[in-house]
């Protein structure tokens, strides 16, 4: 049965593979209307082949497998009742492929596949009851501190001189992942594929180019038919010293071309952004805490920008793993006010060493609720935020009157148009706005750490428009009515604390 | 009575001046042993010409007056039994000419001097009882928010057209604001002196060059005496449209060839920041949030660093008057634990808007008490902190064993001197560590947000070289000795919250 947006499989009956098991020769083609797709298949074991596909579409499908196995059908492709199909970049935002909305949120569990049965059903458990809908972790296993313990499986098996072997996937394995994949899908999580990493004892992170061709092609071969699923080339692919950043411009155009869906694809940094500007690239992946940048990345690319590592809520000893619970809250509300979005991790310490952001288990921390809340608060927005430049020059508009063609002319932002490089950069941090709109349906404002007691929003002027304005208190998740009518230049009281926001809404 | 460090005054009847009351024809040469120094006297009225003196050094001083009026004499000066000198630039700190320790903790009242009598009073008040030995406020009166009233008494007075004549002091005003100097000097309190600044509504920010540098001369000869002075060309240089980068190396030349003694002179920006390499330029002073900048600043200029704007505590509108008492608390802690200075400033909403910033007052914030804990920590270290590269990379040296020249070889440090750009400023952002050190006598290591429960310090190996650590709580103002006796790399047990500093004292 195919089902349109949902992962197709056929399954066809061979001899085992003479030579590589990774590079089979076995593709199909799937036609319907005037579309045709062709898909690679790969080899299960047992002699068993498979080919996997994504219908885009309802209607008929003719299909026709060559190679090493020969087949032909058809299928007929009918509407799927629970799949919305891939996310996709649009803008600067995403959206599943059949328009619904999508707004990342998403959580870290890097080796969440390499883990015993018994925490893979624990974290299950814990995500069942979590805001995440998107997850970053990895295909191989991972090697740092609090995290020895030795997976059960492993991507390859090893040849006779007991090295990995890429031309013989441990089929256990991907079938494995494979159903961590499958159920974090039906629970509404895309999976964010980590394909490379350097935190490495078994050599994973050493492949030669050569071998990476072929793992590459292998995960493309088998997962891509999947809808939620994204590409993420690497974590930190900066780190990865035995890499040029030409081999991962190849690794780009293998996915690129390997994939007939275009998943989303994008690379991880340590502390180099990659070039986002690259055509194949979807979305802005940032390892940062710089959240004033999400409006001007946005800009630049004109692509979604996810704050992919913005440091972990935690009491580890490092910078990146123990920010508080306050502060991981306060980074989501400062991106995705401004229409970006943030990833979260947790790094509290385990007497067994179990810390979310690897092993997954119990979320301990206090910002997945608050984050539930924000979620729910864009989720119920009529589009999707983009940054907002709040028309606050207008309050000196008698004292330029003179200059209409104010950002031309006057000096001071022609000042703030000359800076460069370090003055730049630290009077954008000082001046952040966390500001975005729908349009002119809605205008939200996000302090972060500012206390405020009195603010003003700066709503359009047009007397049509008329707003109701909340303050909302992020950490207390409490939203409450200030004004039931406003338009224009409106004054605000505020609590004069950290972590508010003010939505207007038109009515 | 002549004593050293302190400013000697003479007074010499003569006719009125018939020109320009400010620049007068009147100097006195002052002879001790082999110094020489030539100053320039000033008319304060009545008849009176006074020429201002700072001594420097002990023994018998002549002295002879030329010009309108012509005297001679001599004058014994002792030793001052209450004051150290001028605050002087040594390398990356100051102090006083006597050698004593000097550590910047300033406070910003702009308007000080331009306030009512029952105001002023009440600012001294408050004074006595905070930690605050150096005010950043303003010769011209202040035009904003709040800040409506007229003062009394304006520094120049009007010619018959109604414009200000800079060549007719106000000598009331200067003799208002030399008592306010002076009462502040003998509270311990340097007066960090603005001399030009853009809010403004009487016309003193529109000066003509030729007028500014009437009124500098005329300033250099009434307080350059003073020992308790320091030179800010402005607030907010940048922002003075009126006036050109070269205006500003012009005042900057006045103030060097006029001023004998050479008091600390800097400027103070609003978005870009003064070039703090030029010579005359003592240290460096800053607006801005990047406290992790401390350490960068000073080993590129060679200069003390002072934060003379950091935003204000408080609860207005406005990005750089809104933060909490805990942010202004961390902001102190993060650049001095590095060897640089912060100045505080207050702006909590009042009914008769008196708002400490700009017109003193009562101090109503949460944060002087804390900057009084760290005055009294950082006062009584053996010396002065300078920024620590704690040498944490030992941690890896198992890793990287091979590599003994690790900075030189190590890609990881080669990637991070690589970086440049939005890059380096967004990673140094978040990896800063806000670490000071006393050569090997001290260790101070501040963690601001980060919410370790779990850290270690890199003390000396060398087993002679042993330390007692003190865990310090920012806010609640508590210390706690964690260990008695600790040597080289150190594990720490810590409380898990933010605002937590480490400080290991040599014993």
């Amino acid at each position: 049965m195919m089902k349109c947006y949902e992962m197709f499989e056929l399954k066809l009956n061979g001899d085992e593979p003479e030579g590589s098991w990774a590079e089979v020769d076995l593709k199909a083609t799937f036609e319907c209307g005037d579309e045709k797709r062709t898909v690679k298949g790969f080899y299960d074991g047992d002699g068993v082949y498979k080919i996997r596909f994504l219908p885009q579409k309802t209607g008929i499908y003719h299909w026709k497998a060559e190679g090493i196995v020969q087949a032909e059908g058809q299928e007929e492709c009918t509407a799927s009742k629970k799949s919305h199909g891939m996310v996709k970049a649009v803008g600067t935002h995403f959206e599943y492929e059949d328009g619904t909305k999508y707004l990342p949120f998403g959580t870290t569990i890097y080796a969440f596949a390499h883990q015993s049965e018994n925490i893979i059903e624990q974290t299950m458990e814990s995500l069942s009851k979590a805001p995440f809908n998107k997850i970053r972790h990895c295909i191989f296993p991972k090697h740092y501190d609090y995290n020895h313990n030795d997976p059960k499986l492993y991507p390859f098996e090893k040849d006779e001189e007991g090295k990995w072997d890429v031309h013989r996937p441990c089929l256990s394995y991907w079938t494995h992942f494979e159903d961590i994949v499958t159920r974090l899908g039906e629970m509404g999580i895309e999976t964010d594929m980590i394909l490379f990493h350097a935190y490495d004892r078994w050599g994973f992170a050493f492949l030669s180019m050569e071998e990476c061709k072929v793992y590459l092609e292998y995960v493309v071969r088998r997962l891509a038919a999947y809808p939620y699923i994204w590409w993420s080339m690497a974590n930190e692919y900066d780190i990865m010293f035995n890499h040029t950043i030409e081999d991962w411009y190849e690794f780009e155009r293998i996915i690129t071309e390997e994939d007939p869906y275009h998943h989303l694809l994008s690379n991880h940094n340590c502390m180099k952004l990659y070039d986002f500007s690259r055509p194949a690239v979807t979305h802005c992946c940032v390892q940062t805490i710089a959240m004033y940048k999400a409006g001007e990345w946005q800009k630049r690319y004109q692509k979604p920008v996810v704050y992919d590592e913005c440091c972990y809520e935690g009491d580890l000893q490092h910078e990146w793993g123990n920010i508080s619970g306050f502060e991981m809250v306060n980074r989501f509300w400062s991106a995705c006010a401004m229409g970006a979005y943030v990833t979260h991790g947790e790094t509290f310490l385990d007497e067994n060493d179990v810390l979310w952001w690897a092993k997954g288990g119990k979320l301990k921390g206090e910002s997945p609720k608050r984050i539930a809340f924000l979620k729910e608060i864009l989720y119920d927005l009529p589009s999707y935020l983009t940054p907002w430049d709040e028309p606050i020059w207008e309050d000196f508009s008698n004292a330029t009157e003179e200059k209409k063609d104010g950002d031309q002319e006057d000096p001071f932002f022609h000042l703030m148009n000359s800076l460069e490089g370090e003055n730049l950069e630290i009077i954008q941090m000082k001046s952040a706005q966390f500001c975005g709109c729908c349009g002119d349906d809605v205008f939200l404002k996000y302090y972060a750490r500012q206390c405020a007691r009195v603010s003003s929003i700066h709503l359009p002027k047009d007397k049509d428009k008329k707003y109701r304005i909340e303050i909302i208190d992020v950490w207390n998740m409490t939203r409450e009515i200030l004004i039931q009518e406003a338009s224009g230049t409106t004054e605000l009281k505020l609590p004069g604390k950290e972590g508010i926001a003010v939505l207007a809404t038109r009515i």
